[in-house]
């Protein structure tokens, strides 16, 4: 046995409270290399007694990586409190005991040590990971509020061109605001979508807004407060939520606080609330707008154009909770999307959380995060994060042809088992971005492969966000390529397109709580055939998604009755055939 | 090579900011399996580019344990953000490239990803751990108050027995207080101790008062507040520090809160303060006071008399941290050590923090976990636990003879990798406590075994503690006979056992800051020969210990004036000849 493999971390991610009163217990062992494994477990008062011992628990091997095998398993206890360690059977007949102070060979004297035991020492609601119910049942579509459509031309900034007449360089404009949001309420709720998720819309010097000027104001070209309040009330009547962006890690360089910096230097009121290094606060301007290398003060990656806030300062922590509440609270906004949340700390996260619970019920927070994110998911900062991690595995597979079929398995199953499970059901699962290149450009512009990897990532637990104009087959390389104006043509829109993404809202909402809840169980996964097979499952019913991820055709039977949507699939009663690149999802 | 084997895990004790600009990284591999380790790392925001690394650092091989080698290495960042990975080198000729997304072979595709790395995204003061540099510097002493010393006869609670008149009973009371504590503050200088740390002092039931009545009053048995106030100032004026016992897991149930529960059910205002699973608050008495199975409220272990507060209860909430706050405030208390502290929810810890570090600076904050405590020692709940599961395992090889040799030394090592390294040089180091034997009597009366055991503890990082009465050779079996009567009668202290604490305790006091932060070097350890050789050591000096645990003389050679304490070696210029349960420490 590969004694070496094991891994258990207690109160984290591998051993959480689920609901209330049930636990989930993981244990990650290597691959192949174990026959099973039983959960011993009793109350910790009790444990040292020969009968302290509740009936063990046979542990299911669920998901398996290139190298790992992760066991779950789910338990309650009488009196809320838990000791409970692990019995391994390898293939090799060896037996172990795995506990708080490693591996002993199965014998009665190491169980018989108390201290030998995880713990789970009470069972705290309060400390428990809460998911807001309601974004499980959520498709999101993501706007980028100065290209999705100009409803006021009253309010273009000067030098507003024409909408669409080309290709977006880093300082245009081209006029969309809020009013042109509101115009097309009637385009989300054909689409079915029922979340919408707005890039920056503060006052802010750029088009694209990250570098705030005023965190209390609507950016005048967007429109104000009173239509924004409009705009969401439409919304909510419509039940399509709405998240904003908080661009809390750093502030634009046009802001009052930091020109007072740049003016008063270490005797401005504001010197503290960024990080600069060495008074004065310059840098030497080079050809490049967003890239400076010779900065005194500390920004968000080289641009010296967004100054990082010190958000340890109480004075700055205030002035942010403040916009945070504000917001919510005048304007009922359902969720923050946090910029950069990784570079911000953990201590004024935390702040703002119980801020965001104190103000609202089943508020939900997103944060950006393309790393590996335990530390913020622990349950009292996010909810989620945009999950890059996850969904680059499937186009690194799918549409880039990076990795094999199996790593993108082995990876979607470790993003899988970084999180709790009550995470995993809401995290946010984006092809693309205003941060990416669109996903049909980086499938070459071939639709039957956009579609494939959009169906395979709506069975995905976590819930998906379409881009806008995604849904019409818009294009484009990385930003601000992937930031064209949205086409409103009816002859430029992709009505097919539009029809299955509309088809897979609806799935995505039918078919609740199993896309958010149910097991993930990877029925095949031939390299060989370049077929995928994957099922859904709780209790009361199952989901099943086959993907034609090769280059040959792939026979199959199917019922017609359970089609609920494919792609590429042609059938003759019920012999199937799944061309490369086609899947049918099956209920 | 055993890839399975590889573990870090970003932003915890693997990756964590040592000081400001200085970041710790650990990795785990199978022991013995890899010649060697180098970090890749670079800034997040160049590290795609080809000159965007910096130089790697070698990554030394420093604590081993049964099953894997621990890598260790320093990195600073010039822009306070990191994007790091492993570069592995196998013995088997094996390279391979770890980072945030597993295991790869070591080629350049894999390389010039930059999600594949590892992320500290900024270098946060606010989130790092921080340690009361006092605390390095302590040797503790604790008191059971109601057996230290009867100072004030007129306190005594009705029914006190004469002081010493016999072995402890669960219910008994001997008359120890407060003013016996303040009498005797020359002992504590003589022996050189600098905190006092306290079992429970405020009003309760029981004589070891851990069924609080009031926490605001301190136990009339023992004193009154101007006493303790008295006694915290003489404490202070002498360079000791004061640690005070926080019993908030559960309250007695004689407090009137309690009361008001059993008298008034649901409707008392009380109702929400614990967790009361069905009204009315019951159970049945038995033989045994502190156990009942058919309790209808959650208690601390089956004990009636404990029923457990609801600290997620913000009226619970607002009261305990008063109380913290106050003890703080009002007495100038130096520290609370938190009493059951696993079992309260980790948000009411992260407030509690909150308030100490509001309070006193360089407040220190102990738990009372037995088991792994990462969850609670990530820099915002306490400081250090009281190490039962690093001390166990010197105890069970040492004393209990239960594991061997290597066992120990294994434990040892695992156990300093489950924290940071400035948590670890503030650990509570204690070999035995109001809750266990006596070590002497652990060590069936042998007094050199004692004194070896002693002298490895205190050459371990983190601080040492005094049980009352060690120091005199007190004995005394699982509680209530650990609780004995301290010894006053100068006949029955033994003066030996004195003097040798009392150079331990100076040795911890002149070898600082190396034996809190000097690397652990295990130099030897022979099972065959019984001999263990274990150096600390700093850039700027080294101290030695060799410890014989055999059952044979064994002879080496030593530099007389090199000699800081030893026991059982005889030396003939340098030869010298260190007997079995002998030890000496070399500076």
């Amino acid at each position: 046995m590969n004694t070496a493999a094991i891994y258990h971390r207690p109160d984290s991610e591998f051993a959480y409270l689920y609901t209330k009163e049930t636990m989930h217990l993981r244990l990650r062992t290597a691959r192949g290399d174990l026959k099973g494994v039983s959960l011993l477990f009793g109350d910790p008062y009790l444990i040292h007694q020969v009968d302290g011992f509740e009936t063990p628990v046979a542990m299911t091997r669920y998901l398996t990586t290139n190298l790992y095998d992760y066991w779950v398993c789910e338990v309650n206890a009488k009196f809320k409190r838990l000791s409970y360690g692990f019995l391994l059977q390898g293939y090799d007949g060896t037996e172990v005991f795995y506990g708080d102070h490693g591996v002993f060979p199965f014998a009665q004297e190491f169980l018989e040590m108390p201290n030998n035991y995880f713990r789970m020492p009470y069972f705290h609601e309060v400390d428990r990971f809460k998911a807001p119910e309601w974004v499980k049942g959520t498709v999101w579509y993501q706007i980028f509020p100065e290209r999705f459509a100009n409803g006021d031309p009253t309010n273009d900034p000067e030098g507003t061109l024409p909408w669409g007449s080309k290709a977006p360089d880093r300082q245009d404009f081209f006029g969309g605001d809020l009013q042109g949001v509101l115009d097309h309420l009637d385009h989300f709720v054909e689409l079915g979508i029922n979340g919408l998720y707005f890039c920056p819309i503060f006052e802010a010097y750029s088009n694209h807004k990250y570098d705030t000027i005023d965190y209390l104001k609507v950016d005048p070209a967007f429109g104000d407060e009173a239509l924004l309040k409009q705009l969401i009330d439409e919304c909510h009547k419509r039940g399509i939520k709405v998240m904003l962006d908080a661009v809390f890690n750093h502030m634009g360089d046009v802001s009052p606080q930091w020109q007072d910096v740049v003016k008063n230097g270490a005797d401005s009121q504001y010197a503290d609330w960024f990080h600069v290094n060495q008074f004065p606060a310059t840098y030497t301007p080079g050809n490049d707008f967003e890239d400076a290398k010779d900065l005194t003060y500390d920004v968000f990656a080289f641009t010296p154009h967004m100054p990082k806030l010190n958000t340890a300062n109480p004075e700055v922590q205030d002035y942010l909770l403040k916009i945070a509440k504000y917001w919510i609270e005048e304007f009922d906004i359902d969720a923050w999307r946090l910029d950069v949340a990784n570079e911000v700390d953990h201590h004024f996260w935390k702040k703002f959380r119980q801020v965001c619970d104190e103000t609202k019920d089943d508020f939900y927070i997103l944060g950006e995060i393309w790393h590996s994110s335990q530390s913020w998911l622990q349950g009292d900062e996010f909810h989620a994060v945009m999950n890059y991690a996850y969904t680059d595995a499937i186009m690194e597979f799918f549409v880039k042809g990076q990795i094999p079929m199996d790593k993108m398995v082995s990876e979607i199953n470790s993003q899988l088992m970084l999180y709790r499970n009550q995470t995993n059901q809401i995290q946010f699962n984006v092809l693309d971005s205003h941060d990416t290149p669109r996903l049909l450009t980086l499938a070459k512009g071939d639709k039957d492969l956009m579609k494939q990897v959009v169906a395979f990532t709506y069975l995905q637990p976590g819930v998906p966000c379409i881009y806008y104009g995604d849904e019409y087959s818009m294009t484009g390389e990385m930003d601000p390529d992937c930031r064209k104006c949205m086409v409103w043509e009816p002859e430029e829109q992709d009505q097919d397109m539009f029809a299955f993404f509309k088809e897979m809202v609806q799935l995505r909402k039918d078919w609740q709580p199993l896309l958010s809840e149910g097991d993930l169980l990877w029925d095949e996964v031939s390299e060989t055939d370049g077929i995928i097979r994957l099922t859904r499952k709780t209790s009361t019913g199952t989901l099943t998604g086959i993907f034609n991820a090769g280059t040959v055709t792939y026979d199959l039977t199917v019922a017609p009755d359970q089609i609920l949507v494919e792609n590429l699939l042609s059938l003759e009663g019920k012999a199937g055939q799944l061309s490369p690149k086609g899947f049918v999802l099956l209920g």
